[in-house]
């Protein structure tokens, strides 16, 4: 395809899109509840189709010598499937929050105002090789009455395409509008330029994946971008910590599930308890076979082996088993280290004095900032979201978990009886 | 200057705003209320040299050959600086909506939740020749903790050093902490490319001016950008209006002030009631020196000289004595219409039918749907929100009139007794 012929084509589908956004705006609760059954449905019922997709996925990236942790998170199976058709059901069941009225007020000239939750309209996903997005995201966008454009890797596209079939089709059967869930069918990598640039028609843009991609998305875009970043998240012990909560606490962030944007990354222990901390998460570290990178403090304390630390290892989200720790003379350094360093994603801290939590709290500037838990609480699941979309590094719109609301807007309505300005 | 000497004094500015935007994150209410007023005192106290800086933006301005309208715009005089100062001090007593606490709740686990209203952080502001949008939008940013970058026109430059030099003066003298609001001294057209690419320091940028301004800016920003773009704002007149109120409200939606965004731009006019509607509003639009554009039926009807429109009326913001006029088969082309060639800011119906009504303000796509009142209420002081940094047109964030609490964040707050993930 020529790039002319991309662009046409994307905005096509752009056009298309908008005009299934107003039908989709008129769909009742129940009926999108109905059609979100009914894609599950057409999942199971394809799941032949649908694996056959993939394993043409599978051989071409065999041959193009994928990873092996790609191929992993490339492949379905009826497990797999079985999985992304229940996260349909669930998303059936999660409340509504599109005609929520968010407030309500009448002025003095009499002029009732009301603020409602509405779709945003149309939102593009850009993602990468995992096709369980395809259903996830178009669910979630689906639910809140938004169409989507979606643009997925192009390791993905033949599962991407059949997975976006089986949501079509059982969709429409169950009353879709035509063009609410639309895959762009090509990869060639124009298209997420052409997208990013479509701002009549692309209300909103999330990238989902690596950090070369949102980068790219969010220098071409003109329409909002809500990102998620990096997460370098730091859990700080303060002096009077109770010192195994803050073992505790730390080797849950570091290592339940150490890939994720929410896992730990550099802690921060106050120079008073170096000599009786260190030595005692130190231990911990090593047994759960974590690699540390301290500063002289840490070195001189940990008493298990660990390499020094550079300025780099303070602004370095690992994703693997690996810590960075710095000593600090109290919480205005650790403050000042995580606003400098960090990802303003989530950060902890570990104290017994309420005014001292409260403090971090108020000038840590951060998405979630924690008092005595694991940074891994930053999850859409964990706040009771039900579902999330992501985890907003952004400070606009929305910040932390995104769930339903968060793929909201509003309108005001205003009712009157004939007012007129004077 | 050189572009990498305007890029690097940029960076600069960018860098001491974040190290501002913390310390102003820690003022309480009361300290702001007090800066802000000491402000307006240094305002009042400076008006000669203030009233100097203008002369000479006067004087460079009709050796430019600037326009009356442009003129009356730039000049500041006793009064008008007067207005500034009372503007900042209605800003002091508005209510301060950082801290507000927006949700609270308590997991199974015991973890507790709370989402808290932080200010954004640093904000750029670009804006066109009127000096007194310096005060105006640095009083708003900073009434919520935020620190600005203001980057006003070059026509206004010496009026801006002016009162720039005033707000910082006089804050500071009441504890705004340095470089909370730095005016970049320099016009170089380059360094609205700059701000829009420095998004590790500034969260937001809103531009105020044009719609060549903010189509440049939203084409560079890597940052969220809130636009306030057209108001092609419609009345649609239904078969069953009252014809006195509708005439009243189109008039007063056209004429009140029909330079400004939220004024009336297109009628529509239910066909079963262009032969009484039309000589009627015609007579009143005739009245008040409206030009009118209308289609066939229109113009047959309005028993006054009108134009004949075409297609490009319909998406012609006038700002201006002018008005188009379509005659519709009904509501669902009306919303058609609306969502087609408007610009998603501002439409009204009259009708006496409710449920009519209210399907007009769930299907029109547009931040402020009215029914039976005049589109100039989509405003910030209409809606009660004391002061208004302008009139959002995106979905992001803040749709329709953005107040102080548009102006702001969130973040969360968690607590917990040592909780970790399963």
């Amino acid at each position: 395809m020529t790039d002319s012929e991309i662009q046409s084509a994307i905005l096509d589908m752009g056009r298309l899109a908008r005009a299934a956004s107003y039908a989709l705006a008129k769909l009742t609760t129940e009926q999108k509840n109905a059609i979100l059954i009914a894609m599950a449905d057409e999942i199971m019922a394809r799941q032949d189709a649908i694996l056959a997709a993939n394993a043409l996925d599978l051989a071409r990236a065999e041959v193009n010598g994928l990873s092996k942790a790609m191929l992993d998170r490339l492949t379905l199976d009826p497990k797999r499937l079985n999985a992304i058709a229940e996260a349909l059901r669930e998303v059936a069941l999660l409340p509504d929050p599109v005609g929520e009225k968010l407030a309500e007020w009448t002025r003095p000239n009499g002029l009732r105002i009301r603020k409602v939750r509405v779709p945003i309209g149309v939102i593009g996903i850009i993602f990468e090789s995992r096709p369980n997005v395809t259903t996830d995201a178009a669910s979630l966008c689906f639910k809140t009455g938004n169409a989507t454009i979606l643009r997925g890797g192009s390791e993905a596209i033949d599962s991407n395409r059949a997975l976006a079939a089986a949501l079509q089709a059982g969709g429409e059967r169950a009353g879709l509008p035509p063009d609410s869930i639309q895959l762009i069918p090509f990869t060639d990598r124009s298209s997420v330029e052409h997208m990013a640039k479509m701002d009549q028609y692309l209300d909103l843009i999330i990238p989902r994946g690596g950090k070369g991609l949102i980068e790219k998305v969010v220098a071409t875009a003109r329409m909002p971008v809500i990102k998620h970043y990096d997460g370098i998240c730091h859990v700080y012990v303060h002096a009077d910590a109770d010192q195994q909560m803050a073992a505790d606490i730390i080797i849950n962030s570091k290592c339940q599930k150490p890939g994720v944007c929410n896992a730990l990354e550099t802690i921060l222990v106050h120079q008073d308890v170096a000599t009786s901390f260190y030595p005692l998460v130190g231990k911990r570290l090593a047994e759960a076979k974590v690699e540390i990178r301290g500063d002289a403090a840490a070195l001189q304390h940990l008493g298990v082996p660990a390499k020094a630390a550079t300025e780099e290892d303070w602004t370095t989200e690992y994703l693997d088993l690996i810590l960075a720790a710095k000593t600090v003379t109290g919480i205005d350094e650790a403050i000042l280290h995580i606003n400098r360093y960090g990802s303003h994603h989530t950060d902890s801290i570990i104290t017994k004095d309420r005014t001292v939590a409260e403090r971090f709290q108020h000038e840590v500037d951060s998405a979630v900032v924690v008092h005595n838990a694991s940074t891994r609480f930053n999850d859409g699941g964990e706040f009771g979201f039900g579902a999330e979309i992501g985890i907003s590094t952004d400070k606009l719109h929305a910040r932390g978990p995104m769930g339903l609301a968060e793929l909201c807007s509003y309108k005001y309505w205003l009712d009157g009886t004939g007012q007129v300005r004077a």
